[in-house]
């Protein structure tokens, strides 16, 4: 690397991207992706955005990818046929892993029911040498459907909607996911603390020294 | 927000996004997006790779995104025709989005050679409320091509590339960019100087207090 000339600014000039331990150090936390993946309803959104609250809290940089800002920017020019489908999860996939080469702890949370597209979400990762963490929200369909905040599995059942996951099209379970979170046992914030928990033992998240043990 | 019942630990549920501030508070930054446009070999990644290193070793969070890990990733999928390139451009004013509302200073670097697509990406911004600066890379086709570190400009002038911008495609020029700089008159030291003087002058990076000022 070529040495700067800016006047004693101490600016040196750069070829290259910055690399990726550079922005982990300054952040205290490894780049990765928690990819939520579950029925529609099953506490995907809420366990999520329950996660980056604490993280951020906990002075950890966190994001979460969702429909209100993927489908409606990102994806907008997709639809629901079985090739958008795959796009929609492919390009989510190649999003996620720019953020965590970032740096960032990014969530992701898409119903995302096939295994092959998570699949190949958890392979671009890996090739890149970046941490892929599968989260099942393993919640009986049963449940999703009396909880069913937006109408859906009531339209889906009433044929209004087509091609429904968990209604008339499958949701195919991850054989071998990092975590599964029960919400049946667990509340939201004990489903976050575990994950939590996850990301400190496998040193994703490194210890801040602004953060005080207190005595409790 | 109900509070939460995780035995003491004081995590609370939550069923929304982090709010864009808390991140912000957090990197002691604003998100931003510095949208670096200019020819082929004008010297986009140069200014944009040293400002990022500038930025890093600073304590801010910064990321580029360029042809390396855009056309390779989330456009791999995308050709050159017009429509191609239109949609390449669409897509990463969205992602720059995503990165800016993560509390990231995202910087792109792309020839993006067609005003209203640099305007679209404007707008995703101006939308919500996400500060967008145009950085005119300004440096003139016959330096450009004498550069011509890929001998793209050669193959391009022999009829091996078709469409190429500069040689048989229009680049238009921004007719009001945040920022342009001059590579001619200027080092990517000084350019990248210039940029961070902008975004301290404007409130985007705010002083970390582990900076210590050293006497010269």
């Amino acid at each position: 690397m070529k040495a700067g000339n800016s006047k004693g600014k101490n600016i040196r000039w750069h070829s290259t991207h910055v690399e990726r331990r550079e922005r982990e150090q300054l952040l205290k936390q490894r780049g990765c992706t928690i990819w939520f993946t579950g029925l529609p309803a099953s506490g995907k959104s809420t366990t999520a955005f329950t996660l980056e609250h604490e993280l951020i809290r906990k002075g950890y940089l966190a994001y979460v990818l969702d429909g209100d800002n993927v489908r409606h920017g990102l994806n907008r020019n997709l639809g629901f046929s079985m090739e958008d489908r795959e796009e929609n999860i492919r390009r989510i996939g190649e999003v996620a892993k720019l953020f965590a080469d970032a740096g960032v702890i990014v969530l992701t949370s898409f119903i995302s029911p096939y295994r092959k597209d998570r699949d190949l979400a958890r392979t671009l990762h890996n090739d890149a040498g970046l941490p892929f963490l599968e989260v099942f929200v393993d919640t009986p369909v049963e449940v999703c459907e009396t909880r069913d905040p937006k109408g859906l599995y009531r339209k889906a059942r009433q044929g209004e909607i087509k091609g429904f996951t968990g209604v008339d099209d499958p949701y195919e379970p991850p054989l071998a996911p990092e975590m599964a979170i029960r919400t049946l046992d667990c509340s939201p914030e004990q489903c976050a603390e575990h994950i939590l928990r996850y990301l400190a033992t496998h040193g994703l998240i490194k210890p801040h020294l602004k953060v005080v043990p207190v005595m409790q």
